[in-house]
């Protein structure tokens, strides 16, 4: 029998039907600031007036790691914590991050608005996450990390429906030259997804959720495993290889500021998960050059090559969201809390509109000679109007 | 009359005639980690703690902000506030400020330690600096950080005796493309240092302390005006042919790890300010390649080019101090807070007197002929011993 | 007396009178292609070829290296030579350049076409230039190139009449690590700079040429020296200090490539250089982020940041031309040479128009308030008439 | 069946047990420069001069395209013909190659000497490759390089026995935005390796010998295809999902400097493909930050990361060859055509050296804990004897 691997449209047909024109933010993309070199400059708001902001803005899909909803229990003392309580116990943690979700589900619901991404926070959530987590080798560390992901794809599922469960790679990285034997730092990784998925997929079968990757090659270590698109899905494939009914759950939710950060062309990483049927999620936004994550409106750096990413989704015929992961400026007024989310969204159903307008056989033609000064000639006429 | 740029040490011959045997560190370079991406891993230590663990090290240069000596006046409560207290007027604010000045002062003193560079935090020290600081078109943030600055020259000469004030650029940068009219944020920068160095000059004559530049190209804004070493040395200079009283002044602080996040060679940035007289301090660390301010230490990426860096101070004869900016790795333990120093500080004698056991006429005479491969077969054999 | 820079419209009024609507391109931006990874994909063209696809593509002005023009002497055979023919005295080569600046001078005139920027090769024309060039610690390869430049400007000023002699930093670098004590190559940089323009200056006075440093941060060598925007600009500050009779012929050649690929952003190079009065000349191209030197067409990365560049000289008062410099696609055919080339001048023209609608008045407000989320939706209105 | 995969020493026994102690450098490892911006500044050698050079150097395995050996039957002409004769029919050209492949293995064995890796050159042997190779939308390229590779294959099995076939991605990439639909020029490239892997390993059987992708993530193109070691990976799995019998020939051969342009860590790299009993050979060289591929001697850069690198793969028991790309620098002299060599074979064997003297259990101890700065104050102790 030849193995296929399959379009995540075809394993769940329910969430991905989408045309290009549904979009997903997150509630953590819209923040105080500040951070290292930043005192905020805006004030705290609660999960229930982003979801408000949100909602005026047209977006129907929301993102929510489990720290970010802890307010709609605990309300504005939230504001003041990092992660969860220090004094609570885990499993008072996981009983206050189900309650959480739930409230998170019925804010939805309310209105009229979905789960598009629901990850766990293994980042700033625990002390322990400084010692990485799928691949720390510390067991402890390790062991917390997949019971943390289990529980949160259990909410993902039963709680909110979420389109996909996300796993950013955070601080699964090295700290510089000589930190690990890379190989077992690699295999402790894989090992603990497989765990999370073969326990996961005994658990909900064909009700499990689509599980998508999201790489990142560095910050906050010096160097991430699986940092990289390519990286993740050489995993999704090692994994496959081996257990094919995990594989077949796995894809990657790729973003552009990650890609760009790597000195990988994002349309191509898009192109790569796409001829894979690999594509979960995505994640627009801008970032420029290899530099600090910036996070920045998708567009700010370049429309070229915006509509580009926006184009090979419409030819490869791409079902799910048009998610994206932006930050406020550091100067942003309160009044402009969401004004990035706004701007991204705009450009990405401008960039939609673009990539439409492009007449596919023309292009087809062009590509095939690899005639790249004729194709930019078409662009320039057909996108920008130059004469 | 032909002009003629001064060497630190013919200006300040009480300041500049160490011989790549003193160190500097920051009392920043102990901290309880965490941030945007981690949780804080370690406790929170008080500035005499920090004292007490550079003393043992065998630090007896010190560097601080304003803001993290706060603790010697407020106590523990310091570890709870970001900057000066939000209910202080900026009259208390620096009143606070010289009181923790003078506390500092004593406590140098007590532990045979001196001050190596005083600085004033114009980063998160207020929400104001989310808008820039010198070159702010806003001119009451712009008004502020005259002020603040002038507060921190005043502590500086006329409190811990600092070797160097530094002026690190911070967020005196732009937001992206179109974020502002170039010409104008760089002549509101360089008009403000003006403003800075005309009024301290005229109120410290020669007894003025040396005011260091140190520029960096990204992080936290976008790109920052006279962001590399090459960019402040222009404006140092730019400023001496209009007011060469003031420009004798100014030199820079190159940090190595913002020469290499804006692709520069640190070794390069070194030789260009030392030839004109301008090095008038230096924050050795690592960093590797162009990405998020890693603040390694010295040698983690690379000891060649350490030895380097050394060899080109020892061959200029500089005579400032052995300064470093370093950060605790996310996971190091309560007991290892200066780890990072140490290894620092280490490596950094080891590479001077690597750089020592070069014997310069050989290496002159095979520069002379750009013979790089005999140069690097010669330093193979001199430093590592390889046969 | 208080020091002035000069804008170099006040120097050269003849020279400097355009509004951004005056192109220049180099002959060398047509070529067969070719390389350390290619075989060449076109055929040899020669200049009078050259000038007349520029004269159709609506090219005024014309760029050259010295070497470019040899075949309107020599004929096709000149296809086969790299720099000059190797049996060649000096003296030869000397007056076979001249002949060719005097073909070239009468070619233009037939053309109705102008020189806009005179350059003599000194990177492939000779086997000396693999040791540097003015820095070059061989007095023989630095004279040749000190003789070389003052022969190029004689035929700068006397035959072709350039808009700007340039001086491409070239190969005036490092090997690496430990390459050379960098004080000394800088000083013997400066020292032939300022030979060459005592000895110009004094030979044209006030006929003398704008002599305009182009600065590359890397490649072909490890790193350059002067070899950023504002290393460049620090140098012509420092010749200033002690020269000012010739330090205000000397301006900057800025290419937004070799901004970007030392991860500077070109309009804030541009907008350093304007500041300053020292922008003499733009190159004009495109790579996206630091990688090799790619020299794409302007706007092949970003349009955006074509129009910000745009938008910058417009508000300063450019008076300059708008030159490029790029080079055919590997695979462009025989009738594409100059595709790169038109699609560059339509895209600046594109951006020159956009800049211009956008109202000064609303852009000032905006950015006197770091307004950047007001400025980017302004510019989406404006530019790209989103809604 | 639960599917394994195999480590290289599993399926060629008698091609892997090295011991870190055998070097293998390519003959086009010496040249005589030149290129886009330099003259070259040493004169043509022969094939055999090589051989005997590197003979003379201790090593044992030597490295060859296809093209680099014409001269061994054209004579001296060769040296003025970039890739084959342009008059011969491509039957003309194979058969060429065949005749000097014999004397390749003829001369080899005259002094002990043995082929590393043969390699076609499909970059600068034909204008073809201007369009790609195996993901070309050209079917004529596509189709050439298939066949050059299977004529490749042939005289590294039949007749040079190689230890591995390298396939570098050269020119398989993009143009910048927009220039092709990603997935059809992926698909493209899988198509055709597994045309010439089902070809060969029907032809050759167990006999097959390894095939080794070298990525390189961009230059000559803007992004290469399947150009990081992770994506060459997630390749050779996505082939093994579907062809098991195809995949377990197929590896990777992962270069330093390639891994550095692309901003992975090449321990990392090898280390990823090492834990898959994937990493079938390595080149190594240095490089530093990403830029233009430098191709240094290996630690010209960093020795530290150079006995990282030697480290992973003595824990990890690799038992391929010790390989290395380098180029002599623009400068160097005649007498130092194979200077980069020596310095990286010296180096090399040092790092292997170090590498064995840090002791596995307190390594293993150090990293289970993620003790970083132990880690490191273990290595500056036991490598540089520092106190």
């Amino acid at each position: 029998m030849n193995f296929k691997l399959l379009h995540p449209e075809d394993i769940w047909p329910d969430k991905y039907f989408h045309s290009l024109d549904k979009y997903s933010f997150g509630v953590w993309n819209m923040n105080p600031g500040g951070g290292r070199f930043f005192k905020a400059n805006r004030k705290w708001i609660s999960t229930n007036t982003k979801l408000d902001l949100l909602a005026d803005a047209g977006v129907e899909y929301i993102e929510a790691h489990d720290t970010d909803l802890l307010d709609l229990v605990l309300g504005e003392k939230a504001a003041d914590i990092v992660g969860y309580p220090e004094d609570m116990s885990e499993s008072e943690k996981m009983a206050l991050m189900k309650k959480a979700a739930t409230k998170f589900k019925d804010e939805l619901a309310k209105r009229g608005q979905k789960c598009g991404v629901f990850t766990m926070n293994l980042f700033n959530s625990e002390k322990e996450w400084n010692f990485g987590n799928y691949g720390s080798e510390v067991d402890e560390v390790q062991r917390l990390a997949i019971q943390r992901t289990l529980a949160g794809i259990e909410a993902a599922v039963e709680i909110v429906n979420a389109q996909v469960y996300v796993y950013w790679v955070g601080s699964n990285g090295t700290d510089g030259l000589f930190s690990a034997f890379h190989p077992k730092r690699i295999s402790r990784t894989r090992e603990a997804l497989v765990e999370i998925m073969d326990k996961s997929v005994a658990k909900y079968g064909d009700k499990m959720c689509p599980f998508a990757f999201e790489p990142k090659p560095e910050e906050p270590k010096f160097k991430m495993y699986y940092g990289t698109a390519a990286s993740a899905l050489a995993c999704v494939f090692r994994i496959t290889l081996e257990r094919p009914d995990l594989g077949k759950f796995m894809g990657l939710n790729i973003e552009v500021a990650h890609s760009l950060m790597g000195k990988t062309d994002p349309a191509m990483d898009y192109g790569e998960a796409l001829e894979a049927g690999k594509l979960f999620h995505i994640h627009e936004n801008a970032q420029g050059e290899p530099a600090f994550d910036r996070d920045l409106a998708a567009g700010d750096d370049s429309l070229v090559s915006l509509v580009d990413r926006m184009w090979q989704l419409k030819v490869a015929g791409y079902k799910g969201l048009l998610g994206a992961d932006v930050q406020p400026l550091p100067q942003d007024r309160d009044d402009q809390m969401s004004a990035t989310i706004i701007r991204t969204k705009r450009r990405v159903a401008w960039a939609v509109e673009q990539a439409k307008k492009l007449d596919d056989t023309i292009m087809k033609k062009l590509q095939a000679n690899h005639d790249q000064a004729g194709i930019l000639d078409y662009l320039d006429e057909v996108v920008f109007s130059m004469k």
